[in-house]
């Protein structure tokens, strides 16, 4: 496995393999979990070179303290990396992506930046989400990317800019890897405490109960959330926001009417997790968003 | 000569080209003139395959007038591309470029974006600029992009933006392309009447002038610039600015110190032109900015 830390050795690893055959993208910021390794193998399935990239991306950060806290564990990461199948890694210091004079945003305007992640987070964290993915697919250049669906914002927000620019790639969403319990997986559960690992469940559990309403035949989508905040009250965790949105628009349903996506956030402790569930036609418990396009 | 009319038909036409040898982009707005002509020369002797977008891009014109009034004349443009051995010209609709839901912008900030051009046309100019070049460059996916060093800022801008986000094109400037008396061909003198042609005249002098002042010796940026607009004065002409500038910064000389960039920008009538002039430690009288990079 080669580890590029410039885009031009990541060039120069890739202009052999894009000759010969498919090159596939799997974007993250590290601290790998099962979830960024589902990725890797539908890469590994569809491609014939799989390129990882490691990259705890600062201008997406609106906290200092929780870029801080970020996990960062680069040895442990690269052997699951070679492990998994990827060939090359690209894992580029800040320096590297922000050079001195760096001046350039990629922006994403409306409903789909502003609202859920957006309001609370700010504008900036999706410009600096579109920036950052758009310099990474413009060094790998793969025919494909692939994302997870539990950050469903975000696949929707760079959809949007790679149709926009037209970035050559095709954006592939994989279903969100969960522990036994529901729990999505995801970098930021290491910091939970053994209590708040608890408690946490609450958060799938939550949007179980979004789901079961709906199926139930609830068409009021403040009643159908409601069913989801009382399972969160339940376990002493208030939401930052549980929405049903449409899937693609991400602007709030006004009636409950499949496809919807039902998103939420919510801090446990220190640590905020963010989660959603895709209710469509064929909707059922805990049904993951992966075929959402 | 091929012309397509959406990024899927020009990538098809490029696709057999680019697998066998190199490929050149020139962007314009239609309207061709000789400067035009330089570009597609320059791209036809360093490729095997050379492109020309014409595209009016209505998110660079701040005045809705300035944008009507922007000559178009696809058909005599079409001919003169065939007749310099254009390959390929990608012409698309404004619905092509910015389809229903667009909401991407690629936007460079700092002073390189707001002084000069900017501080007149404001920000939306090189940000309505940025995303549309960024947006050719991967249609075509060209070597190399030529582009006029008479728009010396806009090309500042669009090298800035190619390096940060890492677009894989190599940008040529090509000399500006003037008329016998020293005019800059643009587009935009075909709005001017005869009396306007002959007082424009004044604008390239007027850069003489400031080129003249420092060959002379003068140290101090103001008294060189008046120099230049007592030219203009002369002729009536009162410049929206006139500015010596670092050619990569853009920043204001604080003393006169080659390289420098002497630009300006006037209306003669309902018309704005800009021209520059580079004044390098092997400065000369109207010396072109062709090789400032």
């Amino acid at each position: 496995m080669i580890v590029a830390r410039t885009a031009a050795d990541l060039r120069a690893a890739l202009a052999g393999p894009r000759r010969s055959g498919r090159v596939g993208l799997v974007p993250t910021m590290g601290a790998l979990h099962d979830g960024h390794l589902s990725l890797v193998h539908a890469a590994r399935a569809q491609n014939d070179t799989v390129v990882m990239t490691i990259f705890v991306n600062p201008t997406q950060f609106g906290e200092a303290a929780d870029l801080a806290a970020y996990p960062r564990t680069e040895k442990a990461d690269l052997a699951l990396a070679a492990q998994a199948g990827v060939d090359v890694v690209f894992a580029p210091s800040v320096a590297e992506i922000y050079p001195a004079g760096f001046a350039t945003t990629v922006s994403v305007a409306g409903p789909i930046t502003e609202t859920l992640e957006g309001a609370v987070r700010g504008r900036s964290h999706f410009d600096g989400v579109a920036t950052v993915v758009s310099k990474l697919l413009l060094a790998a250049l793969p025919d494909a990317a692939y994302f997870g669906a539990k950050d469903a914002q975000q696949v929707v927000v760079i959809r949007r800019m790679v149709a926009d620019l037209g970035i050559p790639v095709r954006i592939e969403v994989c279903p969100t890897a969960r522990d036994a319990d529901g729990l999505a997986l995801s970098s930021r559960n290491a910091r939970l405490s053994a209590a708040e690992r608890e408690r946490a469940v609450a958060v799938p559990r939550a949007l179980d109960a979004v789901t079961r309403a709906v199926d139930a035949g609830e068409r009021e989508p403040s009643r159908a959330a409601a069913a989801g905040l009382a399972v969160l009250a339940a376990a002493g965790l208030e939401a930052e926001y549980l929405a049903l949105v449409h899937p693609d628009t991400l602007e709030p349903v006004v009636a409950v009417a499949p496809p919807m996506l039902a998103a939420l956030a919510v801090r446990v402790g220190e640590t905020r997790l963010i989660d959603n569930v895709l209710l469509d036609a064929a909707s059922s418990p805990l049904a993951d968003s992966g075929g959402s396009e």
